[in-house]
């Protein structure tokens, strides 16, 4: 009884790693999400048995809490289990809890780390996290926590000097700039991409101030990230430009 | 002329994804890293010429201002050039500078975005850098910054419930403990991970004051990484104990 986790990357279906394609050449059960590629269960063999298991889109639906037994079930029944997640498994994909019960559970777990849309999305649309003399650092922060409100964490990213990425956050995009504006930085760079490394991407570049009524002349929505910081405007300005706007003091 | 930034991953040479592969086959000329695992290169045409431009190890050494004008000779000379990098080309990588350059000379760019090594290492040891009732957001810090300082946001990022995570940092550790430990955390768990996702993988978990000893002991050195935050236990407690000992109170 085996659990490979794989990260399925950020969209685009050739962001999967060879050690993900690896796993589901072998896999006897793939249980994959809403936002994978379609393309990537090609890789399985014909006799693969496939489980949608994704939490929107369509008449069936799962929460996590089915999920966990889902995944020791088909192991005990047919031996090898790839869970196929999104981005990658251990970036807000609550892939822990599920090699926590699996292990509970005697199965023995694996991780094949995939792309973590959280960068590689923003690296596709031509923005880098980080850049000399701009950014020092880059933060992570989901828009939708436990209980439903603005992370705690954002006030104090808002006050440094990180690039600040939020997924999953667009539902309170006009509460996360009033924090940011709140900490002065009414000027500082917005970017928000849709679908990134997809055909279908669509970027929309603003700042704190701007940038909610971009996305409603745009109609950009979910799933979408959000990044906030002097690169973000690094795809409309070249390098030595926002450089030389930029007043971080690096 | 083409240039295509290609993430080579974390180490483990099955960490690249098909995207980069793909443009290893098309390349004329491959100018790589130190860190990049080198069984990537066969991937290449035999007819494609092969450059080192590590910037340790070995006699030959290149700095950034040195790559920077090569890459425009090869693409000139060669038409497609790779520059194959380990990790992700834009988090901490200066890859931005490379596509900012080769494009003020006309050369026309793209970006394959790799694993970073920011989460794709804690991810393969076992450390999740978010997880539910944990941790619910993760900073990415430089411990190298141009003027060789720590950065400033490190203090914002050990008041915060984010899972920090330093890179390049180990000759900076005591530093570090020292911030953190200057806000009360010196019982937070810290893990250190060297050589991660290859097979000579070591990794070293403690807390916040007594990870310099542990380090001391165990003679793990760069290139390390460094992650703080409750998560870093989770390789030797289980999620449930870390859960029921945390008081970070999402």
């Amino acid at each position: 009884m085996k659990l490979t986790l794989v990260g399925a990357g950020p969209g685009d279906a050739d962001l999967i790693t060879v050690k993900g394609i690896k796993a589901l050449q072998q896999a006897n059960v793939v249980m994959y999400d809403a936002l994978v590629h379609p393309d990537l269960l090609d890789y399985c063999r014909p006799d693969t048995l496939k489980v949608y298991v994704g939490k929107r889109r369509g008449a069936y639906s799962c929460v996590q809490e089915d999920i966990n037994p889902l995944i020791v079930h088909y192991a005990q029944q047919y031996g090898h289990v790839v869970r196929l997640k999104g981005g990658d498994s251990f970036v807000f994909g609550r892939g822990y809890e599920e090699v926590d019960y699996a292990r509970q559970h005697g199965i023995d777990t694996h991780v094949v780390p995939g792309l973590s849309s959280s960068y590689a999305v923003p690296a596709a649309a031509g923005i880098p996290l980080t850049t000399r003399g701009l950014s020092e650092s880059f933060w992570v922060v989901t828009g939708t926590t436990k209980e439903g409100q603005l992370s705690a964490d954002l006030t104090l990213a808002a006050q440094s000097s990180a690039t600040v990425v939020i997924l999953m956050g667009m539902h309170k995009l006009a509460e996360i700039m009033a924090v940011f504006a709140n900490c002065g930085k009414t000027e500082t760079p917005v970017a928000i991409i849709q679908n990134g490394t997809l055909p279908e991407q669509q970027l929309v570049i603003g700042n704190v101030e701007t940038i909610n009524e971009k996305v409603a002349e745009s109609g950009i929505s979910n799933p979408a990230i959000i990044v906030i910081g002097e690169v973000a405007a690094l795809p409309q300005i070249d390098l030595q430009t926002v450089l030389s706007a930029a007043k971080v003091g690096l």
